[in-house]
């Protein structure tokens, strides 16, 4: 559950919430600069944003996590060995076009590193590199260089906002989360909205912190909120090749309640992986799915990612159409199929919270099925309609609401328990991946 | 490979050709009835065909598999003991609904083989039934019981074309395959559109022979030719709850060479396989993947399904946009997923036979990019267009070519291959699914 149940009337007030929760932790700017250039493999020009978020001073405290996809890109490469340097000064994110199995890429990284460093006063082994976006196109690696000086002049310790705003690709609006605590804070940004099944981390996460904790607990507590976080969501259930999340602390503020920051910053990844989802390509219904009384968390969760990722019970619930048979045959496939020694005897379901499956047959009814087509209407984010030339695009670039369509699964087999988020498969989602080219 | 590239200009030319495949091979009949009836769980009337296949004599030498899932329908859990009876007479199909974890659907099944044993004069336990159709509703007993007799009283030993059509439901034409051999015949039949990943078996196939092979041995030939027919295709990665293949032989023709006939029946496989995914739902590109060079033929199995079933790769093909950096992301989530310690660094990749990757890099430039849209291009079956109201669906009921987009993947780790079949993710797809309540 998010921590407060928010809706919104228009871009407006999104954007005005946005605002509200952008102020920086102590020691902490951002910077961003945006440029037209030429991409190597494609016909015409293209847009690019570099966003520099920097520390007033190198902190041994950071975190990060990376994708487990096995072609990971060459920032993800880079990233990895940054994990054992003893600061980091600076993270420099590209968004347009991800470095992955590019000749030379790891190469191109580090020298963006390298002069982002020398602009900054820093060794180049404390800059982290991110790059998000097409995959198997080259970084355009003069032209990043030659814009680092304009983002490195606009850096601002007043709001995180234009870091939010800079790192997107496909997503539908920026998305913060952020906690207030002890005296200081935690803020965090994420970008993500296809390719969305993180393995370890999500698409592109920062979060920044002035609350001070050693290294080691630091990463010790992202390895925990991001099991129940971004490792539980899945728009799409293709694992990008770039996924990071990154947790860096100023250490300005002396921490005074490790359990208490470790709880803050569980929600607000709970929170941004949420957001996540909701702006996902072609999201029109969010789906939340509890599995219980699995005999474990990995069972309960796969079990979960399964439903989420069944294209057929998705495009029902695009379509409003509670086809709880759908429900069933996802469950069953991934049972028959990963754990085909468990009893679902004893299985019961429920969506709405009305239920709908128990003791091994269906539980339905005329009355029943015309609550389940509300509760499906409920949690509608906008209404679905084509432009006259055919292609689907979400009318909204905000949250309405953060209403789910809440799907309940016991198996009465045991303890464990999981939440997963997923989304519907829509008209929107194959516009936004087959009518244009990406 | 099919055993023929077939092309069809127009609906006509494909049912004359569908007529002259359908002769039944010696010892069989045929029949069907339509009629309308009230589902128990719907607001308004439907409409059913039951089809009746029968044996002038029953029969012991007859194989079946069924679908893997944990919840499988009420006819298969009757078709999994008809295995041990001594010989079958007749199957029993009905499409519309299917059976499964409706409260007394076991009883429902067995009812239903109990008439059509009487009518044909045979014992109730060698009749195999099999439903497909909405999950979740039940069976309407009464008006099938009704309905048996006019099947009966329709049976003909002419032509399999009237059960090939009888046993659809959101397929876009009938299938039939044949071989002639040794003066005997092999006719097959497939029903399948959605939810079409079988684990064992796939949808309803009903497979016919004259030509004598005892049981035991027609039941490993069958369970030789589903492993890689049926089970290396998946239209949208769900798998039905009521999967059936049926090989069932009349014995009235010696059998002079084993080997020939094994041969045989697995093209026949083959080749409803693939008319299974080229008909499928929304399915507007045929996607053949070929996997070498993988440790094991499981493992080449497994990627090509993980490819054939990426979304955001699906919807790119749909778009006739070589996106293949969807293509590799898709092989790397599934390698960092499933055999993480797999050597990528040899890989190479084909599309349409033009090379894309080597040796950890893309090889891609301006000119295989115009080729790569043009392979695209030249095997996507119709063209893709909404009504105004937009809603997508196909606007043709026939196959028109057996062209595909062909990928080729090799890993360089071994002697491990398969040949997996897929489709594109489409409107069409979407709209089949979430624009009608099915």
């Amino acid at each position: 559950m998010p921590s407060t149940q928010l809706t919104f009337s228009s871009r407006d007030a999104h954007r005005t919430w946005l605002a509200s929760q952008a102020s920086l932790p102590a020691g902490f700017r951002v910077g961003t600069t945006r440029f037209e250039f030429m991409p190597r493999e494609a016909p015409k020009p293209a847009k690019m944003t570099l966003t520099l978020i920097t520390l007033d001073q190198p902190t041994p405290d950071f975190a990060a996590m990376f994708t487990r996809n096995a072609f990971p890109g060459a920032p993800i490469i880079v990233g990895r060995k940054r994990l054992d340097e003893p600061a980091l000064g600076a993270i420099i994110v590209n968004n347009k076009i991800s470095n992955v199995c590019a000749p030379g890429g790891v190469e191109a990284s580090e020298q963006i590193c390298a002069k982002a460093a020398a602009l900054l006063g820093i060794a180049p082994t404390s800059v982290l590199p991110s790059s998000t976006g097409v995959i198997g196109w080259t970084l355009p690696v003069d032209a990043i260089l030659n814009g680092l000086p304009a983002a490195a002049a606009s850096l601002t310790a007043s709001s995180i906002l234009p870091a939010a705003e800079g790192i997107v690709t496909t997503d539908l609006y920026p998305k913060i989360r952020r906690a207030d605590l002890g005296g200081g804070s935690i803020v965090g940004i994420a970008k993500g909205a296809g390719m969305i099944e993180p393995n370890l981390a999500t698409m592109l996460v920062y979060i920044l912190t002035d609350i001070a904790i050693p290294r080691a607990e630091l990463r010790t507590m992202l390895a925990r909120a991001v099991d129940v976080s971004f490792n539980t969501i899945s728009i799409d259930s293709d694992t990008s090749t770039s996924d990071t999340v990154a947790l860096v602390s100023s250490s300005k503020v002396p921490c005074s309640d490790k359990a208490a920051f470790e709880k803050a910053l569980t929600q607000v990844c709970r929170d941004l992986a949420e957001d996540v989802v909701r702006n996902g390509e072609g999201v029109r219904h969010v789906i939340r799915v509890n599995v219980k009384g699995a005999p474990s968390r990995e069972i309960s969760r796969a079990l979960g990612k399964a439903i989420v990722n069944a294209p057929l019970f998705k495009c029902a619930v695009a379509g409003n159409d509670p086809n709880v048979g759908r429900l069933v045959q996802a469950i069953g496939k991934h049972v028959g199929a990963h754990a085909p020694g468990l009893d679902l005897s004893r299985l019961s379901a429920r969506i709405g919270g009305i239920e709908i499956f128990a003791n091994g047959a269906f539980r339905l009814d005329p009355t029943k099925e015309t609550a389940l087509v509300a509760h499906l209407k409920g949690a509608e984010l906008y209404a679905s309609a084509p432009t006259k030339d055919g292609v689907f695009a979400p009318p909204v670039d905000f949250p309405p609401h953060e209403r789910c369509v809440e799907i309940e699964v016991d198996l009465a087999n045991g303890a464990g328990e999981c939440t997963v988020f997923g989304g519907d498969l829509t008209h929107e989602y194959v516009s936004e991946n087959a009518d244009y080219r990406s």
